[in-house]
């Protein structure tokens, strides 16, 4: 089951991270980017080629210390056809190495249409003659269940055939958050615990031998207290909680998301990460080309803290 | 401004209809599906050509009588990368044959991703030495708005730099929609409620000359009640309403979505007019060859059936 896999690879490296793959150009050292502007001129395919190479630097700089990897579809749909190339092999790549992949696409849709998605990110396609062909075949998808049970349920099947997961968005890292999902309704429950209560329900059939279930919750780690509390309204859903480092949360916000064995959740980290070659911390050690090197350092450093407050 | 080009274009084609481009294989006729196995073998290469060779034959038959497009991601997407380029050819296609294109792809984020997400569907995507490209660059996106305002804003501002649209999901046609969005918060209002008073705030800057904003919002044609209420909460919002046709709803079902004058909403059907030429209804009058003329032939009839609720 998906999620044993996600706590196996955590209790191994002990070490609850997930490093977000939110590819800005920005962010990717001048010299690579230059080189793929003078293969494949401006555009989006030296676009694509850049963060196709960043990222497989950056997977195989911490293969052997970090459990997961999130790819932001976003930052590839920008770049077209060609960013969605780069995320296919991305992909691929990560999960040869040996790395879980969350896709972070928020998709959500009526039935028949979530199936649609669920085929896509988790499950496989049917094609002419009975044939079938999966096409991003990441291990889970961050789905948004604004749309209740019926644009849910197609993905947990796949869950379930397919050794999959998902992780649907409780309560978002983004200050606006509030705005509706902080909204109290009639008996008193929040909205995003009205939400955490059909996640938990969602997730009643796919529970792991871990105890947790493969249908997961998004929580921001700029929340700690509802962390804390979601922790306990939610005692079989893992988190995936986004916001720390870059977006201000730090150790201390996300150590009410472990459960007493320092399981519960996996915390996020992307441009911390990813760009830690260019932060203060790290200043004067690394080169540009050593981007990969910096990211390990950096991530062994956010393990290190994170070990602080979970006893895995 | 998007939303006169949109009102503009339904009344002087006096057809408030958008058609859902949602190609499951097995709509394509067969002939089209052989002849692109021969040609390319059974995989997603194959099914991709087959769906814009199907979806340009349609887009073909109905361009001087039909508004506007609505091409469903989720369809495009469980065919790779290969689905992907059919979904960015059918937009560029539709809008050369002068059909406004909504993007249906219910995207969502915090701020910087929504931004992201904004570039690939609306806006432009910076590359190296101050270069831009566009993606997929359709007419409008729709956009889930359970993040808030802060998720929703860099379309907001897309919509302004680049003449384009969204249309935000307020209340869904899918059975459960009720689960969440029916909730009732505590000063009386629904979750829905709550999103459409949301909409109509984020709307407020982006008013055309027709007196609709180009920030839209989803309302299904499953719920005639809300559908009627909601044009009264949200005098200033135009209407992007599912659910008509196979999903059960009928012209008495969306009536309340339009204005006095005619105004308000652009009605979606997918299956029906994709799939006229399988219906009971045309049997015997087309072949499966002509599946474009059965489209045609449906897509009168539903306009004239919409003539007899909204006097454009």
């Amino acid at each position: 089951m998906f999620i044993d896999r996600l706590t196996d690879k955590i209790r191994k490296l002990q070490n609850p991270t997930v490093m977000g793959l939110d590819p800005k150009l920005e962010y990717i050292p001048f010299s690579i980017r230059e080189k793929n502007v003078k293969l494949y001129g401006s555009g989006f395919k030296a676009a694509a080629e850049s963060i196709l190479e960043f990222n497989k630097r950056l997977v195989d700089a911490v293969s052997d210390i970090i459990p997961a990897v999130k790819p932001q579809l976003a930052y590839y749909e920008m770049y077209g056809t060609e960013g969605i190339k780069a995320f296919e092999e991305t992909v691929r790549y990560a999960r040869q190495k040996g790395l879980i992949v969350i896709a972070d696409g928020k998709r959500n849709d009526i039935g028949s249409t979530s199936e649609a998605y669920s085929r896509a990110y988790l499950g496989e396609t049917s094609l002419e003659d009975g044939a079938a062909e999966r096409a991003f075949d990441a291990d889970a998808l961050t789905v948004n269940g604004y749309l209740g049970a019926d644009g849910i349920k197609p993905m947990i099947e796949d869950c379930i055939k397919y050794d999959k997961g998902i992780f649907v968005l409780v309560k978002t890292s983004n200050p606006s958050s509030v705005q509706l999902q902080d909204m109290v309704v009639d008996d008193g429950r929040k909205v995003y615990e009205v939400m955490a209560d059909l996640v938990l329900d969602w997730g009643k059939n796919v529970i792991g031998e871990c105890g947790y279930s493969s249908v997961g919750a998004v929580v921001g780690a700029t929340w700690p207290r509802q962390l804390k509390e979601l922790r306990e309204r939610m005692p079989h859903t893992f988190f995936l909680v986004p916001g720390y480092g870059a977006q201000g949360g730090g150790a201390e916000d996300v150590a009410g998301a472990f459960d007493r064995n320092g399981l519960g959740a996996v915390i996020n980290a992307s441009r911390s990460l990813m760009c830690a070659y260019k932060s203060k911390k790290w200043e004067g050690k690394f080169s540009e080309d050593e981007f990969d090197l910096a990211c390990r350092e950096e991530a062994i450093d956010m393990r290190n803290e994170l070990r602080k407050v979970c006893s895995l």
